[in-house]
């Protein structure tokens, strides 16, 4: 029985997490579980305002302000994630410190070690139980949006870098993560998370 | 002939940093000066929205917060500082780095070493060529100021840590600082400022 369950959806823009994110709350509501969902950047009224000013395309913002804004939003988030894994609810966050790596990192090219260092200073160390990357092709994943903010203008070798990064980071480690293909059906992708979740024993945490 | 100047003003709240800053504007430009005259933080588009994010009494920010937030503010103003002095504009920014190591490092006890390398990136490497530290008792500041935005509420002891901070942080860049007496009147404080950059020889720059 373990006492907290702190779990993350990662993946490039339109790679279906929202989606994702909204079923597994549910799942784990029906087997009578208190969830909390939150995203990155936003999850709390200063993150939401940081939100605004990120997702704002009349912004041209620097890969720095952009990386800070991120850290911003990330300590507030972070301090009310703990404020609910300790009240035992399931902490759902789609996005958090990957999205940081893999887009500041892999994507704009900031130097990762300092990235490590800046996140976990922003999480005060807290790390998911588990990490579900959802893979897929930019290409697909921009022909399924239909709006475009400032992040998605990106070019597409923006993203496919951002892939890239995630799938290094994936295999750095490995216990944390689980890949699932994001061109399969919602239907597929949410059965492969279940049993994903079911493998590795966090089904069932304090309730 | 020196080609670039970047003067910044330090002090704690209600030293007067706002209404010197403003006659050292109207200085240079009397002596036919292109004078830029900016603050933190803001000075930029989304500098100011994430002032309007720092100084919101209904919001209660983690110290780290603060630090991310200020220093997203300082990457935007400090590119823009850089194109003003290429264009051989006086630079006067009201706070700057100094501010983060006074406010966060010395008053919130974050780690120096830290936000010292933070700084770093913010600004680019960017120096000022002369910190104007107005130099004032915590109590008289706050007795000056009518209105308290959310950092003015903080209490006395958080102000007197912060001047210390200061004074350190001067004493450790003694050819870059100048400490003027926050209690003089305000022609008196003028006076010596115009007097220090005449000493230093700061006074003719490229127009």
């Amino acid at each position: 029985m373990k006492n907290n369950l702190f779990i993350t959806f990662e993946g490039i823009d339109g790679s279906g997490k929202t989606t994702q994110a909204l079923l597994l709350k549910e799942h784990f509501e029906s087997k009578g579980y208190k969830v909390h969902l939150t995203r990155e950047p936003g999850g709390t009224d200063v993150g939401n305002k940081i939100r605004e000013i990120l997702l704002n395309p009349a912004f041209s913002i620097n890969y720095w302000t952009e990386a800070f804004l991120y850290l911003a939003s990330r300590v507030e988030n972070t301090i009310n994630i703990i404020k609910k894994l300790k009240e035992n609810y399931v902490v759902i966050c789609e996005r958090y410190a990957d999205s940081t790596l893999a887009y500041q990192g892999y994507g704009r090219n900031l130097p990762l070690e300092l990235l490590v260092e800046m996140n976990q200073i922003a999480t005060f160390g807290l790390k998911p139980n588990l990490t579900i990357l959802i893979d897929l092709d930019p290409e697909l994943a921009l022909r399924r949006k239909k709006s475009f903010d400032r992040i998605e203008r990106e070019n597409i070798e923006f993203y496919y870098k951002v892939r890239k990064g995630y799938l290094e980071i994936a295999k750095k480690e490995k216990e944390r993560f689980i890949i699932i293909p994001g061109d399969l059906s919602k239907g597929e992708i949410f059965k492969r998370i279940v049993e994903e979740i079911e493998r590795k024993n966090l089904g069932e945490v304090q309730k």
